[in-house]
């Protein structure tokens, strides 16, 4: 027993364990075998992302299920045809990260092509079910080519922006990236060369927790044979509590998020949790039919919901815009110190100041070092970003004739920053706020629109517009960390990604379309598959095209005043030094709960908890494992998304719901089940 | 680190812990403080117990709570007449196992008096709801007098049974009592005195998952809004094995019992488990409508559930009855080589000639020398029991004018074999079959006395007498096992039963007197006191005299198979000796889960894969801290029941019923539930 913390003193640096292993040209990474199996994960995760999309709408981080089975894949070829007798080159954790971050980039359009929201939010199914706006010019069904088209013109702007965003993120603002994170863990842990005591402890570790994981989710699994049934939906602190989202819905996946991300993370958000479901949202409640009508459905954006959405997006908002100020004019302050020196050649090196740095350590010297190396220039950046953007400004509006090529230069010129702010937000909390930013775009175009020129089609093709770019950024973002972490090349990551995203752009379109022809029903709320987001999102640009009258009452004051304060905490934060600043929440991890409730807040919290317990007894073994497991923890039930959705494809349903009655309802059930 | 193992190899005897501490005289262990502390405690469990039994029958096992709140009460009121001033004893464990017998003793007759079954049974209000039977000689209400001289007249016989028993279960047999051990441990652990740092590290292992138990207790009650709702039935393995009583229901209870019962017990009642309702109950249940009508209740022993009730009993009576048969030749066989030697002395002494044993520990020595010092003589139980039984005899007629004096007389011949049987399997698996023995008592009188002689109401009183020896054989000698392990006074401790017993006899029935004057539809089955064994006691009585001839086709036969098998199981184990033996199954374990299912199995035996695991990972630490943690979850659990209890008594009902509905069902309730 005593050994064991001699161990954990060895070996400080994981990049050690790697040095006997050559990091390959970063032409080698890109492999032939890697595109074959990307290709085929990718129709396999683009299967998975639209039947979940089609289903709740609700899709988890698939990222680490993406990384073990590429790793799973490229070894058994690489072990087939070894074996064969064929030469063939050793598989490298760098392939391994090419195939992970081809395969997002491809599934990831999957989401944010809208299937289950904006796209087919256009379709004549979906009007019929709306209340108003049903004229032909707010309707268009979808077809084969023009997806394909728009997807083409709108998902390789993404691409462009995040370039000059890698940095800044990963390297500068050490961000957490939990998802990316999580896989870059698991994906050196499967390329770890034998010998290293405590890489091969936290495979260990690594996967006892993955086993579990993966248990605990098919166990679940038999509970929720409805989306109101199971474990996700346990009123673990009451029903009334419940009803405020107040409730711990045993997701190992945000357990484990939740050991990865900082405390003030985790805390800022219960925080946002309790002033919001507990604090406003009640009180607001109260003022049912004097600050908004009380004959709402609790989806509809005029009554709490409204508040919800558009309180939350304030904040995010003004936590994105204080730090892009900060940065843009560190960015340009750093350049004029540059120009005065005359020492151009190190602008794109040393852009922001940033106070001076610790000592780096030997894993983030090698990894600064390869994450440098091979960049993409910026100005490849910028040529790409206003290349693409003026071709879709100039192509779009034949596609929806809704939709002018001046709304689409707006856009244009508005989403860096926001994909900025999402990338930023996913980086500290794993959440992507795209569908946000998206529901602004619907705002914004479709009120300039105007109903009878087409709003409501012009504000939800604006809607995929702006959600290609910021989705993108923050997922491509993600996968950016986990190539820091693997010494991926990023050149070949950005090639990796381009050919990824022309996958996702024909094989999402036709997974759809075979979905779209199978199920006549789709779209309808009685359909096993009724893309609940279609509807609402069509909703949501009904009203957008009535403008910011349409919003409920004081709502308008009230995102003001939490903009406002959100600029104000960061400046307070900045003001107080990192010090005592680190005590203050985080806008935007605050922001995230508003609308969504404070479960996942809980099962952060929890993850927070146990990795506090856990440094508490031993520091040591905890700093060394509680990567390793909250990354078991997160893959486990990342894998299981894979069956689980096969399970759902397939039409095997749940065989159980466990449910959670009032006594009320109780007595109303057994009666019923008794005759 | 490397300290830990060090401290586990020191003070391997718990007793030498204890040596500063003396013994007090016999006389010095039962104080008044004892008794005053034993009488409120009484009332206190005779509620609790009273509305388990009203509500759904169940009693769970109470006697680790009663000795903490034992402990409690004195140990506050010691120190608090000590800082007043007061001079005092100081309170010992031998008093603390004393209030505890005493409790034990009051309480247990609230469970074996049947309030909840036989004699409830035999009011107007059940026989009502009967079928047939519902002349007046079938009926007698409750009324405060007869009850308790019934009482008085039947619950002293057992006390005088259990003596001669005392011996031969715990030191001969070394029988585990699991309920008793755990009480002991926690008593123990109360009184370690300081310094002891294995002591001090087991209490607070006890005290960290007493409080985990206790919690979980707590979190459970919640969610269980009925029976039918919470983790107690959560169909763990899907919902048609929940329907064949194969599931894990979350009970710390039991998963403590199953770490404290050796591993063959609890694969025997796993295997006894899949036997019964894996196997024949499914195949018996194909011949419905062949072997026995299709259109009945399942509660009705004319069905499956006869085949559960008698098959089970039917095994349980072989495994008794050859232990009973071993122990009375051994007994003989030692009597006979003693006679032979002229050695008269020490019959009593050695009358069981069992192999040499090895060495004994030094735990064992010092507690060996106390449980057999102020022994009350083997002739004071003949003699006692002989004049009770007289009394008896002679008396309940003029209670119940249906029984007559010769059906005392058998009842009171049958006894002891069956009290040693029932000891005897409370021993090996901690479960009373009390039950079981007094449903055969209400067949044998009941089919002797003929139902137009009142054979019913003979039946449930035969019942009565039958519990009342059985119950209280197996709950004594479970506190028999507690001063065995506390160095207690069997001479104390029986005065204290005799205490006890008068207690109950008084406080019991004034408490039923309660709840039947303040509820007035006590018994029927929409009130909240239902008392669901009223009713199927009352049926089967009704059964029983019919005869034998009543049971379902090939039940009698079926019967016998398993009686023999029982025999001969037990024949198979004495002769491949005690190695091979070990691994052969207990009959009597296997014959519980025939009538119960397999839930308590399942439980017992995830108690033992924790110890296996933990033994594997550390073999010394698992021997040193199982049996606290056990006592920890038994404890925590048990003390939970009071609460609860509490609970349930202020009509304080859980708020959430946690519901599994198969996918179809679930349909229906959604339906319901959304109009």
């Amino acid at each position: 027993m005593s050994g064991r913390s001699m161990e954990l003193m060895e070996d400080e640096c994981i990049e050690k364990i790697f040095e006997s292993k050559e990091v390959p040209r970063w032409q080698d990474q890109l492999t032939l075998r890697a595109l074959v199996v990307s290709f085929m994960l990718s129709i396999l995760f683009t299967f998975i992302v639209m039947k979940l999309n089609l289903t709740t709408g609700i899709v988890p981080s698939l990222g680490v299920s993406v990384g073990l089975l590429g790793f799973l894949f490229v070894n058994s070829w690489t072990k087939i045809l070894h074996k064969s007798g064929f030469l063939t080159l050793p598989f490298t954790r760098q392939e391994n990260t090419v195939v992970q971050t081809c395969v997002i980039a491809s599934a990831g359009i999957a989401f944010s092509g809208g299937f289950g929201s904006y796209l087919l939010a256009m379709s004549q199914v979906v009007a019929r079910q709306s209340t108003s706006a049903k004229n032909p010019e707010n309707i268009k069904n979808p077809s084969l080519s023009w997806m394909i088209g728009f997807l083409f013109l709108t998902s390789f702007v993404g691409l462009f922006c995040v370039l000059p965003l890698r940095k800044i993120m990963i390297l500068d603002f050490k961000l957490i990236f939990p998802s990316g994170t999580a896989t870059a863990h698991l994906i050196n842990s499967f390329h770890t060369p034998r010998g290293a005591k405590r890489a091969k402890k936290q495979v260990r570790f690594l996967g006892k927790f993955f086993s579990f994981s993966f248990l605990w989710g098919f166990f679940q699994w038999f509970f929720a044979a409805t989306e109101t049934c199971g474990f996700s939906n346990f009123p673990t602190f009451g029903l009334k509590a419940y009803q405020n989202k107040f409730y711990f819905d045993f997701s190992a996946t945000y357990v484990g998020v939740g050991m990865i991300c900082p405390y003030i993370i985790n805390v800022s958000m219960l925080l946002g949790a309790v002033l919001s479901w507990g604090i406003m949202w009640p009180l607001i409640e109260k003022k049912e039919g004097d600050w908004y009508s009380a004959h709402l459905s609790s989806s509809s954006l005029n009554g709490l919901q409204g508040y919800r959405v558009f309180i939350a997006i304030a904040m995010i908002l003004g936590d994105g815009l204080y730090n892009f100020i900060k940065i843009l004019s560190r960015t340009l302050l750093g350049l004029y110190h540059q120009l005065r020196s005359k020492n151009i050649s190190s602008i794109t090196g040393n852009a922001t100041t940033s106070p001076p740095t610790p000592a780096l350590s030997c894993d983030e010297q090698r990894r600064n070092h390869f994450f440098l190396e091979d960049a993409v220039p910026t100005w490849v950046a910028i040529v790409g970003y206003i290349t693409i953007a003026a071709i879709s400004s100039a192509t779009i509006p034949h596609i929806f004739y809704q939709l002018k090529w001046y709304h689409i230069v707006l856009l244009y010129i508005l989403a860096p920053a926001l994909a900025f702010c999402n990338a930023y937000g996913a980086g500290l909390t794993n959440w992507s706020m795209a569908a946000g930013y998206g529901k602004l775009a619907i705002f914004m175009i479709g009120a300039w629109a105007g109903v009878s020129h087409g709003g409501v089609l012009a504000g939800l093709a604006a809607c995929g517009v702006m959600m290609n770019i910021v989705s993108t950024a923050s997922d491509l973002t993600q996968d950016f960390k986990t190539g820091y972490l693997t010494l991926a090349s990023p050149r070949t990551m950005f090639v990796s990604q381009i050919i990824g995203t022309a996958m996702g752009c024909v094989i999402t379109p036709c997974v759809f379309w075979l979905f779209y022809k199978a199920f006549n029903d789709l779209g309808l709320s009685t359909s096993p598959y009724p893309a609940p987001y279609a509807l609402m999102y069509r909703n949501i640009a009904i009203l957008g095209v009535e403008g910011v009258s349409s919003l409920p009452k004081h709502c308008l004051t009230l995102c003001w005043v939490f903009f406002i304060a959100a600029l104000a905490i960061n400046l307070v934060r900045d003001a107080v030094g990192p010090k005592r600043g680190r005590f203050i929440p985080m806008p935007m991890a605050m922001a995230i709960p508003f609308y969504l409730g404070g479960y996942f807040a809980i099962d952060m919290c929890v993850g927070s908890l146990i990795l506090f317990i856990w440094e508490k007894i031993d520091k040591a073994k905890a700093d060394a494992f509680a990567p390793a497991v909250a990354s078991g923890l997160i893959c486990g039930d990342g894998i299981w998304a894979l069956p689980s959705s096969l399970l759902g494809f397939a039409g095997v349903k749940p065989p159980i719901c466990m449910k959670f009655l009032s006594q009320k309802d109780n007595a109303r059930v057994d009666g019923v089940l008794s005759s």
